[in-house]
């Protein structure tokens, strides 16, 4: 298969068809079924493959950005009697395993950046079933803060994966319809095992769906509905979006060691001084082009990429434009576009967080790892800090709760298991350059080595994680960093995920006989009937 | 294999060595290298096998009944220089895969009961290491409340799972050193790939133990801290243990339906009223023997009847009495012995919470579910109850947080996502016998078929559930009974269990030139680098 790209926006859209109208946006799927990604499978039934959901994901983010106007989007089909069949089976059948893998990653991101929007944007997303939702489509609608299902004799939701395929309902399912929707876990687990799903007012009296809608009555419910959400939004609906033109890759760059199997990414502060209004802000503001880059790269090189097993996080840069940026950023908060590009930051280090490879911070002479960057270390599994006189880290207000993980905490929080008072030590240290024997005695960072030590250190360190197994470092990884409490998020990504990927890997589901390769052959799967 | 049991008693231990000295217990490990469950693997360095973990759970039970006398328990070793070196490498590489993910789980089981008698019964736990503890030997330390360390060149404390078998640290370590001991991530990340270990004061400073005692001062400072312990302990001391005698089996009984892949068990309530002073219970007692035997059920059939894929649960009796068996040890709560019933209890229902395997009560004309037994139908994955007169089940206070789940909860939070309206509403009905119609109403029972419909009905939904994928199946199950928070506990079942499971599963563990059946032959593995 070719390279991924992420990169598309609207005019590129085969699947997707966008469209405003004062206050409130519909985005309707309308997938073209000759557009998969690769040869073998077509798109029926509004089906889906990674390249829907990048278009999806484009979609998602360019509302936010260049539509600060809009304050409710309503999520349907552009198709009849039918919303979204889930996750296209034969793309699945096919795909090898770590591919399944990172496709479902990828589409729990898009969807908890959904919920992001409702929550945390002003901007609310409302599913507009006009047709059957089921598997992956109906934990789509999941992600939306309100469900309506229309109400005929054939529209129902459904989670089939169980029943028809063996797996699971790979994108936060589970999760979200007793966590979120709060139903009821034996009428959960009759839901998800009976394949013809549930409609009309069962689907209501059970929570799956929030309404159900004659179909006479449709248009002008939806419509309705969503002017009424819109009215709530925090959005003021005057603000001029902005454009996201085409990558510069300017501050974020890659430099691949293919038989170390590892790739250093060196992220570059700001060249310049931010401006002092809010309105000086655009597209090439540091903060924003770097996440949009930073975001970029996580995700090619986890689709594209998957032999390179450890990330080598440096930065460069003068810290204190950093500073200034965040600075900057964090006195207009109540700017939507500055809201919105902390939480496309927060949201692109929450990426980092999830991601299966080995993170290793380097933090050197010419380094900016302060505020905002500092997070890259914290994100990090390992961070070394040369012990030079001039080499330091800066802990700003960035660091203390704007930049939540899954897990609702701020990284510093999840380092320090919730020690308040180590965390106030830090936090009086706000500003103030730290080098190695204070970051070390602060433990915001693991290794101090001096000069004539740090090649081997690193080198070492860089090798000997290349030599380990990679499913055992996936697996130590998911757990380490996310030490301390579990949110629906974090259980999308560590229990349930966790769970779907043994599953997607026994023969039960992927052998020659398992229940995803024989579905739609006649055949029935041939199970090994041990519980484990 | 042979049927494995789990019925033992310290006359028949070949692996463990218990001493009690006033209000000190010493449990030793001294595993017999040639006292393997099965051929092909030598014990050595007091490594494990689930024989030598079943002999470990029977101390613990019967510390806790035996000996009330007993506030402190002093885990080490009768070998010199070794604490223990974890689960035996040979016996893992050669299990199969079942076999090694119910051998975990059992071990975290007996793990998170030595935490239970130490939070919750007066007995803690003081791991007193004389040796080297690596990987599941550290693990073991890591469940104790106070960690020492004997500091000489060579003790050192280990997780070598990763670098040198290519899987996790099984039972619940990486849980625990972040979430218990408040270990640093990323030093949690570099102590976990070193696989020589950490000792001494290196230890102590980086959390993974308590204390470092010099080898002359060791047996003197590990007494001192033992009764320090005690001295803090809710125990009076005065007390008279009791007998836990041979099974009964008087309560609880079995019928398996091999074709059907399924198991019907059934338990059976009390048959007289229970005394009125606390000084009248013994091990004859309905709750505990009625929980031992259960208990048993519940571990015979995990471990020796894999294909049996659904259990049926059942019960038979009068819920007046078992009503009654429940309000004598709520009224004597403060009492030692009905605490160690009621801790028992609860810890048997959790091993039904965790257990892989669909579990459907069925509530008809003779049933009990009241109150105590009323718990085995709220965790449940489904529950009928046919809807006659007479047919009914009753809450009782043991429904209302007496009997938690592993998230902290009681099973009708958990059930009701917390919505404490519904569940005061449920409470007004304590003691109330509720017919299908009232329990339908009240959201406690999933299905209410009449006399007409119930064997179909039931019939259908048996033979559905042996047709699904027994892996799906497990992962559904898992996180539909986990709805809401999680906590340690459910952590190392969820995600921490999850991804090991995939790890075992996968070939850089357990493929030919996986890591952990190479070790030990000289050969490196063969690792597939993709990152997952």
């Amino acid at each position: 298969m070719e390279r991924i790209s992420f990169q598309t926006d609207p005019s590129r859209y085969r699947h997707w068809r966008l469209s405003i109208e004062g206050a409130v946006a519909t985005l309707a799927m309308d997938v073209d079924e000759a557009g998969g990604l690769a040869e073998g499978y077509e798109l029926k039934l509004n089906s889906y493959d990674l390249g829907v959901d990048i278009e999806l994901y484009d979609a998602v983010q360019r509302l936010r950005f260049e539509h600060p106007e809009v304050k409710t989007v309503v999520l349907t089909s552009a198709k009849d009697k039918i919303f979204c069949a889930g996750a296209n089976i034969r793309m699945l059948a096919a795909s090898p395993h770590p591919w399944k893998v990172n496709f479902c990653k990828f589409t729990n991101e898009t969807r908890n950046g959904i919920e992001d929007a409702s929550a945390n944007s002003g901007q609310t997303w409302l599913a507009a079933l006009n047709g059957a939702a089921s598997g992956g489509g109906y934990e789509l609608a999941l992600a939306c803060e309100y469900v309506m299902l229309i109400d005929d004799r054939s529209s129902v939701v459904s989670l089939p994966e169980l029943p028809l395929l063996g797996v699971l309902p790979g994108t936060g399912g589970l999760t979200r319809v007793t966590d979120k929707r709060h139903v009821r876990r034996d009428i959960a687990d009759y839901f998800s095992t009976r394949s013809e799903g549930v409609g009309g007012r069962k689907a209501v009296a059970w929570k799956l769906v929030d309404e159900a809608v004659p179909r006479a009555a449709w248009a002008e419910t939806v419509a309705r509905k969503a002017a009424e959400l819109a009215g709530k939004s925090t959005r003021t609906g005057e603000s001029q979006g902005i454009v996201l033109g085409p990558l510069q890759h300017r501050y974020v760059a890659t430099d691949i060691d293919r038989p170390g199997r590892s790739v250093t990414i060196t992220v570059r502060g700001p060249e310049t001084e931010p401006g002092t209004h809010p309105g000086d802000i655009d597209a090439e503001f540091w903060t924003l082009a770097m996440t949009r880059e930073l975001d970029d790269v996580i995700l090619d090189l986890r689709t594209n990429e998957p032999e390179l097993g450890t990330w080598i996080l440096r930065t460069a840069g003068d810290a204190d434009l950093v500073l200034a940026h965040d600075r900057m950023l964090l006195d207009n908060r109540d700017n939507w576009l500055v809201n919105e590009i902390l939480l496309y930051l927060k949201r692109t280090l929450k990426r980092l967080d999830v991601t299966s490879r080995s993170l290793i911070a380097l933090i050197e002479p010419d380094s900016c790892f302060a505020g905002s960057l500092l997070e890259l270390a914290l994100a990090a599994d390992r961070t070394f800090q040369l012990d030079e006189p001039g080499v330091a880290i800066t802990v700003d207000a960035m660091n203390f709760g704007v930049l939540p993980m899954g897990n609702g905490l701020s990284r510093l929080q999840t380092r320090f298991a919730g020690d308040d008072a180590h965390i106030k030590a830090v936090r009086e240290r706000t500003g103030e350059p730290l080098e190695a024997a204070d970051a070390d005695k602060l433990g915001l960072v693991t290794f101090i080595p001096d000069e004539l030590d740090w090649d081997d250190e690193v080198r070492i360190a860089v090798e000997e994680r290349a030599s380990f197994s990679p499913d055992a470092l996936t697996g130590m990884e998911a757990n380490f960093r996310f030490a301390g409490p579990e949110t629906m998020e974090t259980k999308i990504f560590g229990r349930l995920t966790a769970w779907q990927n043994w599953i997607f890997h026994r023969p039960n589901a992927s052998g020659p006989d398992g229940a995803l390769r024989s579905f739609g052959t006649g055949q029935r799967p041939d199970f090994d009937r041990k519980r484990v």
